[in-house]
Parts: C-alpha cells; sequence; structure tokens
C-alpha cells in the first residue's frame, strides 16, 4: 500500500437521513482522492435509542448479550448504505462490521474494551478497496459473539483503527465547528478552539464539557493519533486539531466546563482514624458507584473529620442507602445530601504554574455572591461546586473573567 | 445430549410486533418444556421491505454483498428480541446469526444456497442452552462475509437446521390453519389437508399455491424432515403434516392451484427442424428469462411447428424483444402474446393413474364456456392456462367438480 490512509468518523447524526448519508458519501469521495479511506460510522439518527425501548418492551432488564446483538444491527444498516451509495458513486468501497474488520474486544457485553485489532485482514481490505466503511461502537469476541463498546464506543472506534492502520489522521466528525472556550449555547461570544492537546481534551470530557469521550481520547494519546473535530456541514472548515503537547503549553487556560449531573454528600463527625475514606468508597464502589470529587477536612480540635464527596445525581438514593449501613460501623453520627449541584471547572495546561488563577476564580465567584460548596484542583484543572440553579451564571462570570472570547487562537496547523 | 431436538420456524407476521414476540415465546416456552428447541425467526413485519426500500434510495442497484449485510439486521433483531423474551421468562436462550450458528453458503449474494452447517457449533450450543434462537434466510461464505438465501429463504434454514440435527420435526408456524385443498379466501369451502406427501406440496408450490417454498420441501424430502405447517394463533391445532409416502397415495386429487402471474407467447410458423425450442429457452435464459410450461404442436401438412409457452408477467417485454430478435434466423413469422393468463392446476399423487380425471376437468370448463389455451401435465398435476379474468371461476369449478369441500382426512399422525 503505497497511499497513506486516513480516518473519518461520522456520528448519528451525520447519517440519519438518506440525505445525509449522500452528503457523508460526498465528503468520504473528497477524501478518497487522496487517501485510502477508513470511514467509521455510528447508527442512524435515534436507532440505538429505539433499539433500547423495543429490548426494553420485551424484558426490563434486557440480556446483554442479546441486547449487544441487537444494538449492532443499527450501525451494520448505516454502513450497508453509505457503501451502496459509495458503490453508485463508482468508488470502490466495502462494509464491514467490527467482526469482519477483526476488532476483537473482551467478552464483557454493552462495555467491551477493544483487545486487538487484525491488522492482515484490514491491510488486505485496504488493498482490495479504496474505501472501507466500518460499523462503529461494535466488536466481536474470540468465540465469535458480538459485543459493543459503550459510550464513546465509536469514536473510540475511529481512534483504535487510525493506530492499527498508522493513518496520517482520525477527522471526527460532527454537528458542531469544533471544540469551544465553553458551550457556545451558554455563553454566545465563546470561542472555538483551533488547537488543544490530548489533555486539556481529556479533562474538559472528564469535567462534563461534551466533546469526544475520554476513552477514545485517551488511545489517541497512547497510540498518537493526530485527532481533528470538525463540522459535518462545514467541511471545507478545519474545526479543532488535538495533538500530543503537554510540554509546550498551548495557552495557561483552555476552556471552562460545566457538569450539572452532581449531587453532594457529607458525613459529619467520622473519627479521625486511618482507612474512613478508604472504607467508604470500597462500599460504594461494590454498589457500582463511582465517587467523583472527594474532599476530606479535618478539625483538630474536635478530633473528628468530615467527608464530603459528589455522585452522579442517579446514585444519590443508592449512595444514601449505602451510608445508612455503614454509619455506626464507621462511627459517624451523621449523613447530610445535597442534590443540586453543579460543577464548574476551569481547565488550562498552565493552570498550576500560575497561583493567581485560583484567587481570581474564586473572587470572581464571591464578588457575585455565589457560595463555593467545595473546591478541588489538579494539574490541569480547578473545579469549584456550587448550587445547581447558579451554575451557568458561574460559568458565564468566569469565561469573562479570563477573557475566554479574545483567546488568541495558534493557527491551525496544516490539515494533515 | 439425551433430548429430542425440534425446530420451529415462524414468519415476518408472526414476529411483527412485541406483542406477538411474546406470544411467540410462549409457544417455544411450551415445546421447550419437552424438547431441545431451534426456533427460525424471520424479520418482524415488513422490516425487509423496508430495508430494500432504504438501499434504492441510496442506489437504483444496490450492490448485492451490501444489500445482504444490510437485509440481514432484520432477522437479527427479530433474534435479539425474541431471546430476551425468552430470558426474561427464565428460559436459557440464546440468539445466533447464520454465521454465528455455521450456516456457510456459496458466495453468490441475494440467492446464495446452503452448502453446510457446522454440527459442531449447533451440537456445542444445544448442549449449553434449552433454545437456540437462530436468523432465518441468512448465511455467511468462508471468507465471512454475509449472504441471505433468496426467497422462501426462512424456511429453508428451517428444515436445513432440522436435517442437520437429525430433528424429530420441523413446524412452520403461518398465519393460516395449514395447507387447504385451494386458497380458502376464493373458495369458501375448501378443506384443510391433515396430512400431505412432499411431491404433492412441491407441485402445489411449484404450481403457484403460496404454501411453503419448493426449496424447503426438496430439502425436507431430501433428508426426510418431517413438516408440519400449522397457526401461530392456534398452536393447539396440527395443522397440515407432510411427510414422506409417494408411494402410499394419501388420496388421487389434493388441491388445486391458481397461479395468476402468467403470459403466453406463441411462436407461430417455425420451420420444423430439430434445435427449435432449445434455442428459443437458451436465448430467454441468458436473459435470465425463466420459462415456464412449454407446448410444440406439429402441423403435418404444412411442416410447420408453432411453439408457445408462458413466463411471468414481468418478464412478458424482454421476452418478446427477445423474440423479436431471434424470429428471423428461425425463420419464423409471427410472434403473439397473450398477457392475461393464468394457470390452474389440479394437483395429486394419484392422478396419472385415473385417465377420467383429465377428462372430468376439461368437460367442466367446457361446459362453463371456459377456454382452455394450452394444457400440460406430469405425473402430479394437470394445469390448463386460461385467461386470467376467469381463473378464480375455473379453479371453483374444479374445486366443486372433484368435491374436493368432501376430501376425507386421514386423521392427522400423532404430532411430533
Amino acid at each position: 500500500m503505497s497511499r497513506e490512509i486516513k480516518v473519518l468518523k461520522f456520528g448519528g447524526t451525520s447519517v440519519k437521513s438518506i440525505g445525509r448519508i449522500e452528503h457523508v458519501a460526498c465528503i468520504v469521495a473528497e477524501c478518497a482522492k487522496k487517501y485510502k479511506v477508513i470511514v467509521v460510522v455510528s447508527a442512524m439518527g435515534d436507532t440505538t435509542d429505539y433499539l433500547i425501548k423495543l429490548a426494553r418492551s420485551c424484558s426490563s432488564t434486557p440480556e446483554k448479550r442479546e441486547l449487544d446483538l441487537l444494538l449492532s444491527t443499527g450501525e451494520q444498516v448505516s454502513i450497508a448504505l453509505l457503501a451502496i451509495r459509495l458503490h453508485d458513486q463508482g468508488i470502490r468501497a466495502r462494509s464491514l462490521t467490527g467482526g469482519q474488520v477483526g476488532i476483537f474486544t473482551e467478552s464483557i457485553h454493552t462495555n467491551a474494551r477493544i483487545v486487538d485489532i487484525r491488522r492482515e485482514t484490514l491491510e488486505r481490505q485496504l488493498e482490495e478497496n479504496d474505501v472501507l466503511v466500518v460499523a462503529g461502537f461494535q466488536g466481536v469476541t474470540e468465540s465469535g459473539d458480538i459485543t459493543t463498546l459503550g459510550r464513546g464506543g465509536s469514536d473510540t472506534t475511529a481512534v483504535a483503527l487510525a493506530a492499527a492502520v498508522n493513518a496520517v489522521g482520525c477527522d471526527i466528525y460532527t454537528d458542531v465547528d469544533g471544540i469551544y472556550t465553553t458551550d457556545p449555547n451558554l455563553v454566545k461570544n465563546a470561542s472555538l478552539l483551533r488547537k488543544l492537546s490530548y489533555g486539556e481534551v481529556l479533562e474538559m470530557a472528564r469535567l462534563g464539557a461534551k466533546v469526544l469521550h475520554p476513552r477514545a481520547v485517551e488511545l489517541a494519546r497512547q497510540y498518537d493519533v493526530k485527532l481533528r473535530v470538525r463540522n459535518t456541514f462545514k467541511p471545507e472548515d478545519e474545526g479543532t486539531l488535538i495533538v500530543g503537547g503537554e510540554m509546550e503549553i498551548f495557552r495557561a487556560i483552555s476552556s471552562v466546563a460545566i457538569d450539572k449531573d452532581q449531587a453532594a454528600v457529607a458525613i459529619m463527625d467520622v473519627p479521625d482514624q486511618p482507612g474512613i475514606a478508604g472504607k467508604i468508597t470500597h462500599a460504594l464502589a461494590k454498589k457500582n458507584i463511582g465517587v467523583d470529587m472527594i474532599v476530606q477536612s479535618f478539625h483538630p480540635s474536635m478530633d473528628h473529620n468530615s467527608i464530603t464527596f459528589t455522585v452522579s445525581e442517579d446514585a444519590l438514593d443508592d449512595t444514601v442507602k449505602v451510608l445508612e449501613e455503614l454509619k455506626a460501623s464507621l462511627g459517624a453520627r451523621i449523613v447530610q445530601v445535597d442534590p443540586d449541584c453543579a460543577k464548574v471547572s476551569l481547565i488550562g495546561a498552565g493552570l498550576v504554574e500560575q497561583p493567581d488563577i485560583p484567587a481570581k476564580m474564586f473572587t470572581t465567584l464571591g464578588e457575585n455572591k455565589i457560595n463555593i460548596k467545595m473546591i478541588s484542583t489538579s494539574e490541569m484543572k480547578l473545579s469549584c461546586i456550587v448550587s445547581r440553579k447558579e451554575a451557568d451564571k458561574a460559568a458565564k462570570l468566569i469565561h469573562e473573567a479570563f477573557e475566554l472570547h479574545l483567546v488568541e487562537q495558534p493557527s491551525a496547523v496544516t490539515t494533515a
């Protein structure tokens, strides 16, 4: 194979109708003039939700192996239709299911991780065809069972294929222009970011920004896959490029993220003994409840701790149940909950080196009478828990205070 | 495996909604009390037609490999939902696509024939599960491409699986009570036939009765699979049993079939030379036109033949084109067509031995002023071409003349 390979990925809204599939076929055809192309597609529009609804009307707890077999049909329809369309345009295209392309996963249903991609199959298919249309979100176990990859699955498929064939780039087509300094639906003058590091995007995704799924970004970082997020309906725009480069910091602050799915839980008056936090998170993990932000404070005068943490809102009831059972054995006295929380985060690769940034963030919120309930920091982000009804206002104020609408855009690198 | 195995097949109308899938699950559960069960299902309701429509909106001539990949999703949805439902009822069920169950076919898309079924896979799956839910109509090539089996595909899948596991029987569930002496929508007092031979059913299917597809019946005869046609909505009824036994004749006449998709073509004044019929059928076969009934008559006084044959109505235009091109080289003078024909056939295993039967049929039509355009006979059937508008009347008269509404029913054998 002498030609370079490029991977393109189109989400459900990009292929939700025959008209859109035709549009996608045009983008693919254009790209195929220069590269061998692997196109990864999701299920058309709301197909996956519809299939889940069908399964739930057959059983309130659909067996997971069967659910995967059912859901995988969504992508199978998309790939067949796109390949039919490309053929009609005279392009040597071939559709491949996850199993056919050799995406092997763990034998865990509805949330499998990719174990291996058989390069031989891919390389042979790329020799015989100009475009491979691959079903996102799905794989197959060694024993031939169909699996799905869970949330962010199609992005992960695209990045994994790009890594396997050493593609020149992986373009994630979506219905927005790229990645912004904050949610442009909330802040009208949010800036489009032309270039970001994997680390920044990872923090943004983890902190609730609906950009790429962290799994896909992790994989891209691991295999050094050049990612680009761009708009299906403005294919001439270059969108946002995501590349390595935590070492060269692009800018101190890149964005503000909001996550409204947060509930805070506090356990008060816990004796100051080792292992308490461990016991709590262990008990919650057994019920499959993930703890997000966790803050432990110590009151030396009283030999008592209080532990506060956040969980996603729909896990709150189960969390309280676990803690009420645990309370006596911990020697704790009170469990308090605050269900209506939100997390507002400032993200930037250079954040850790500028101590005036946290001060500015807290002051901005304080001057505007927004109470900060919890604070958590890491190398690349600074998060505050505020009451949910104040979250949008908080994000706007922070975006403005750091003048993110004026973020100077490093000129995008040449499109791969 | 100590338990005997039974194969059940449900068509598209039997699984067209969640309610019907629940009903099918009940029938399967009942059967699973006594047998290991293999259930073969078609796509839900009109799914296949819908998918074909989608493909056609992407291309007027959808690539066949891609079309098969697309269509196979229809059955995949059905099997997953039925398996989910069965699981919910506490039954150890597992869905399997054509590829997963090891149904290997020729590498011919949209109309593949089954080459092999891997017994090891089937036997292992039957040991681990009580019910296997298998996608009808589909298979896989040695290289892993998905194929479909064409018309009658799901019946064929069911019979092939029954043959592979040496099942005690194969029950084809449909939306009618079984096989009748003629179309019960046309003749109100048509009798339900309790027992038929493979040969009789084959003739009925070939002659236009919409019962089982001839492919499935051929396969059942070849592997001696005990077939039963029964009503999904009256699962307690025993329907029609189809077994071997051309030797023991059940009855002289079993049914009247009508095929309205017939057009007659006559080539007049062909010189009486060898090879003319061969030339014509060969030229038509090259255009993929199948000739149905063919009659050659000779006029010794004129040294001229005329050849008359029927084709399906939608092949008429192409047929005429081929003949007009061929006319000169044949030395023929005139090509005549009669587009509005129908074939009315009398079917019975004992027909050949009773010469009064043809006489009675022709007389009945003659006395009622129905003109017979062509006649064709074989060991088990007697067909007349009449004008299409007289077909229903002809069928009714023949059904009455042979008193088929009084057909004495041999008592059905014990349900397997």
